[in-house]
C-alpha cells in the first residue's frame, strides 16, 4: 500500500460530491455534456462492445462459476401453452440466466473493491452483507447514462495487434496514443483503453493470465483527467499480475480513490479497424438492487 | 387464429429483409436515423427505463422463479485476498446472478414466440434447443442499438394514473393520445407505451393478473407504421388475459408476422411526468449465446 | 434468551466429545447401537420420508427462491451425442438443479443456527464466510449414518389428521404419544415428530405460517433423553411463531447447545398409517463442502 | 449398435414388470431380501460412499457448469433475525445449492439416456420436455431403497491402486475379483465396481479422461446375473472412451435395456481398504420431480 499511498493522489474526490454520494465521477456526465456528446457522430454506425455470454470460449475465472443459459422451456412443452389455451402449433420459449456479475463484459459497481476497509466515499467494507447485497454503492444506484466516449488505442499506437501478456501501460503510451489519435481527454470522458487482448483471447482462448492493462501510474493519470469512467478490453482493467505487486491497486486508485466506474472485457476491435476514437457512448446498467457489478453491452456511435 | 389469420397483415415482413434475416425491423435503424435521433434530445436529460432486479416487489410469474442476486464473496473473505498478496484491509465483493431472461426490464428475442409452429421469418420453432438454446434469432444477434423513441402516454390522453386492469388499448386511443402529444409515428421508430400499471405495481405490489395491454388491432396498428420497436410499461405488451382469447396474439402479430422486437416491464413514469414524447433511445441488449431474451435497461435523452 | 438461559441444560453438550468435535450428538451412533438397530426391522418394507424437490406445492419460505430443476440438455441437443460419436436414436437427459439447501426435505448442519454468537462447541458465528461457507461443523462433515429411529406420532396419540397450526407441542405431549405407541426413548434414536402438518399442506398447499411444532421444553425434553437427531414434519421442528416469542429457540436448544442435528420437512405419513414407530433409520447427508444443510431422503426400514 | 443388437440381450427387462413398469430392477428389492440383508453387517461400521460436492478438485466435465454452494444468508444479515425478534447475536447461515444433477457422486434415472429413440421399457424420448423434465422413470419415482451391497474390487484383485485410464474392464476380470473375495452375486444384489480411479483423481485432479470402466461384456455380465444396481468409481461407470466405439454402449446395456440404475463416482476407498466386500447399503434418491438424476451419499454398514 506504501506505493498507493506515496503517489499523493489518494481519495481526492471523497466528499467532492457531498458525503452521501453514491455515484462518483459520473457525477460529472451533466445534462451540457451529454447533448455535446451527442453531437459528435458523423457515421451514425452503430457499435456493440460486448462479448457473448456463454459458458466456453470467453475469459472467465474457475472461481466465480461457468455462465449459463439454460432453456426454462422450449416447443417440447407446449402442451403448457395449450392448457392456457393455445391452439396447437403456437408456445413460447425462455430461458433462465446463471452467470457471475464479474464476468463477461460488466460494470464494477464502487462498493466492488475495498481498501483500508473502506470503499469510496469512506462506507465500511462491511455494508455488503451477504443476503442484502450492497447498501451503499450498489449497482442498481447507477442505471443508465451517456456522454462522449473516447478510445484510447493503445496496441494500435505501438504497433501491435495485441500487447505482449506482461505489458503494464505507462502514462507515456497513453500520451503517445493520444496524439496520434489527434484526441485529447477532457473532464467527464468514458475512456476506453484497447490492449487487443480479449481480441486474441477470443480468437484462440487459452489461460486467463498474464493479461496486458494498466499499470498504477497509468491508472493515476486517468483519474488525473478527471474522466467519468475508464473501461477495457481485458478481465480487470489494470495488468494482471498486478503493477508493482500492489493487489487491486488500479481498482483502490480509481474505484476506491476516486469513484472512476470499471468497464471490462470489452470488445474494441471494430472501433479500432474503423479508426473512431471519439464517439456516443451510452450504457445501461441493470437495476441489480444491492450489486456489485452489471453485465453491460454499451452502446457507441460514431 | 382465424381472428389473426383474417386481419390480412401476417407475415408481411416476412422476406422483406432477405430469407436469412434475424434482424426484423431493427433494419429499419439506418445510419440516417440514428443520426437523426442524435439532434432530437433539447434538455440532455437522461432517462433509466428499468426496474429493480431483485427477489420481491416486482413483477413476476411464479413459474418462472424467483430472480436472485447471491453474494459470492465479500469482506468476510479477505483471507482469499491475502492469499493472493492482499494487505490486510483489501478485498473484493462480487455476486451471482439468477435470474429468469423474461422477467424484469428485458427485451424479447424474435425467436420467443412460435405461431404455425415458426418463429419470425420462417425459422422452424424447433431451432431452439435445450442446451444450445436459439440457434436463429437468438439475443446476440441483436447486441445494441439506438434510434428515435416516441412515448404513447395512453394512461395520461385517458385521464388517469393507471389503464383499468381490464384495458384492452384500441387504435383509436393510441391515435387520441399521439394527437394530444403533438407526435407523429415515423419508420423506425422505438415505440413505448404507457398504461401506468408498473407504477401502480411497485408502489403496492399485488396480482400480476390482469394487466391492460395492446389489443391485437392496436399492435396491427403500430405494425402498420413500421416501427423497429414496441415496448411497454407491463409484462406482456398486450393486455392479460389476452385480447379476443388469441392466446399470445399481440406477440405474433408484432414479434412473429412483422418481426418487431418487444420490451417488457419498462418504467415510464419519469417520462411522463416531463412529458418528453420524443426522444433519443439507445438499448444494449446482453449477447446471450442463443438467448430468446436479455435483460435491459434502455437509456434515454430528453 | 432468558427463557432459555434460566432452563439449567443450556450448552450440556459442548466439550463432551472434545474441544475440537464437529459432530456432536451423532457421536452416540456407536457400531453397536448400529447393530442392534439393524434387528429392528419386521416386514422389509421400505419408506422413503422426502417430499418432493419441485416450484409449487411444496412448503418454501419466498426469501429462499424458488427450488428449480432445468433442463440441461434432451433430446433437442441430440446432436451433440451425433457429434461425440453417437448414432441417430441415441442421446441423453440432464438437468441442473437450483434449490436452497433449507428447503424440502433437509438435514440442518450444526452451523447452521448461532447464539451468544457461536454455534455448537463454541465455534465463532463468522467461522461462515461468504464465498467459503462454514469452516466448522459444516454437512460435509457428517455424510452417511443410521440407528434406531422412533416416530412420535403426536398427532395420532391427539385423535388428529393434523394439530392446529399454533399447537405448541409439550413434553406431556410427547410422553403421553410415547405411551400410548408403547416406545421409549434411548440414547442414540434418531426421533421423528409427527404433526400432520405437511401432508395437510401437500393435500392443500396454502399459508406457510403458523405451523404447529416442538415448544422449547418439548425440545430440552428430547435433549434431556439423549437423542442422536430430531426431525419432523414441519418446516423448522420448532412450532412458527416461536414459543414463548424466543426466535430459533428450538434450534438453540437442540443444535447450538446440544449439538442434536435436525431434519424438517419429513414425510411420515406412511410410517403412521402403517403404525411403525420404531425402525431402522439411515440418512445419507450430501458432502456440500461447507454447507449450512443438506437435502434428504432418510430411508426407513420397518 | 449392431454390437448391442448381436449380444443376445437386448431388452429382456421390458415389460418383465409390466407395461407401466417405472421402477426396472429395483423391484428385485424385495422386502425378503431386505430383511436379509440387514443381517450381513458383522462390525457395525458406517460408511459413506459419495465425494465432496464443490467448485473444484472433483471430477466434473466443463459443459455441465461448476457446482456451487452459495451463501443466501451468514452472520452479516443479523439484521434480518433482529427485525424478526432475534435478540443480538442470535442468527442463521443458509446457502444455494447450483448443481448439475449428473456430477459428483449420483444416481442416474432410468430416463437418462434413449437408444432407438426409446429410454427403459419402451417409453419415447421425447416424454422429457424442458420445463416439465421427465414425465416417465424419473428420479423421484425412485425414492429410497436398500439392500445387499456388493463390492467387486477389481483395482486391487489386479494389484494395483488405479487401473490404467485405458482400462476396459471384462467379464473375466469380475470372475477373477469375485472368486478372490469369496463372494458371489445374487438377483437383487447393489454391485460397486472399484477401479480405484476416483481416488487417483481426487488425489491429484486432472484430466477427467479417459478413465477406466465397464466395457460392453461386463455390463452384460452384470445384467445376465439380475442385479438391481450397479455403480462404480468413475464418472460413467463404463469406460472413457466408449469401449467398441459404442457411444453410451454401457448405459444403453444397462440402464435402457435392463432397467438397472447406475450410481457414478463413489468412493470406495474406505471399503477397499477393510475388504469389506458384502454390506447393507441404502440410498435415497432426492425425489426431484421430472428429474433424470440425483445427488446421493450412499451408506453401506459392514
Amino acid at each position: 500500500m506504501d506505493v498507493l499511498k506515496t503517489n499523493g493522489v489518494r481519495r481526492t474526490n471523497w466528499g467532492r460530491w457531498g458525503e452521501s454520494d453514491e455515484l462518483g465521477a459520473l457525477n460529472l456526465l451533466t445534462p451540457e455534456r451529454v447533448l455535446a456528446a451527442l453531437q459528435i457522430p458523423k457515421t451514425g454506425k452503430t457499435y456493440s462492445l460486448s462479448i457473448p455470454i456463454q459458458r466456453s470460449g470467453v475469459p472467465n475465472f474457475e472461481y466465480r462459476g461457468t455462465p449459463m443459459r439454460l432453456t426454462t422451456m422450449n416447443h417440447t412443452d407446449e402442451y403448457m401453452a395449450q392448457a392456457n389455451g393455445g391452439v396447437p402449433g403456437v408456445g413460447a420459449s425462455e430461458d433462465q440466466l446463471i452467470m457471475p456479475s464479474h464476468t463477461s463484459t460488466h460494470m464494477d459497481s464502487l462498493c466492488h473493491v475495498y481498501s483500508d476497509s473502506t470503499i469510496y466515499n469512506g462506507y465500511p467494507h462491511d455494508s455488503v452483507s451477504s443476503y442484502g447485497g450492497a447498501a451503499k454503492c450498489s449497482i442498481d444506484k447507477v442505471g443508465g447514462f451517456a456522454g462522449r466516449g473516447v478510445l484510447i488505442d493503445v496496441a494500435a499506437a505501438l504497433g501491435t495487434n495485441c500487447l505482449a501478456p506482461d505489458h503494464v501501460i505507462t502514462p507515456d503510451e497513453l500520451r503517445t496514443a493520444l496524439a496520434a489519435q489527434k484526441v485529447e481527454l477532457a473532464a467527464g470522458d468514458l475512456v476506453l483503453i484497447r490492449t487487443g487482448w480479449i481480441e486474441a483471447f477470443l480468437a484462440n482462448p487459452g489461460d486467463t493470465m498474464p493479461q496486458p492493462g494498466l499499470g498504477l501510474d497509468a491508472a493515476t493519470f486517468l483519474a488525473g483527467h478527471d474522466v467519468s469512467l475508464v473501461g477495457a478490453d481485458n478481465s480487470a482493467i489494470e495488468a494482471i499480475p498486478f503493477d508493482q505487486g500492489v493487489y487491486l491497486g488500479g481498482h483502490i486508485v480509481l474505484l476506491v480513490d476516486h469513484g472512476i466506474h470499471l468497464v471490462e472485457n470489452l470488445n474494441l476491435q471494430e472501433l479500432s479497424a474503423d479508426k473512431c476514437y471519439e464517439f456516443f457512448l451510452s450504457i445501461g446498467a441493470l437495476k441489480i438492487t444491492g450489486g456489485t457489478a452489471s453485465p453491460v453491452t454499451p452502446v457507441a456511435i460514431g
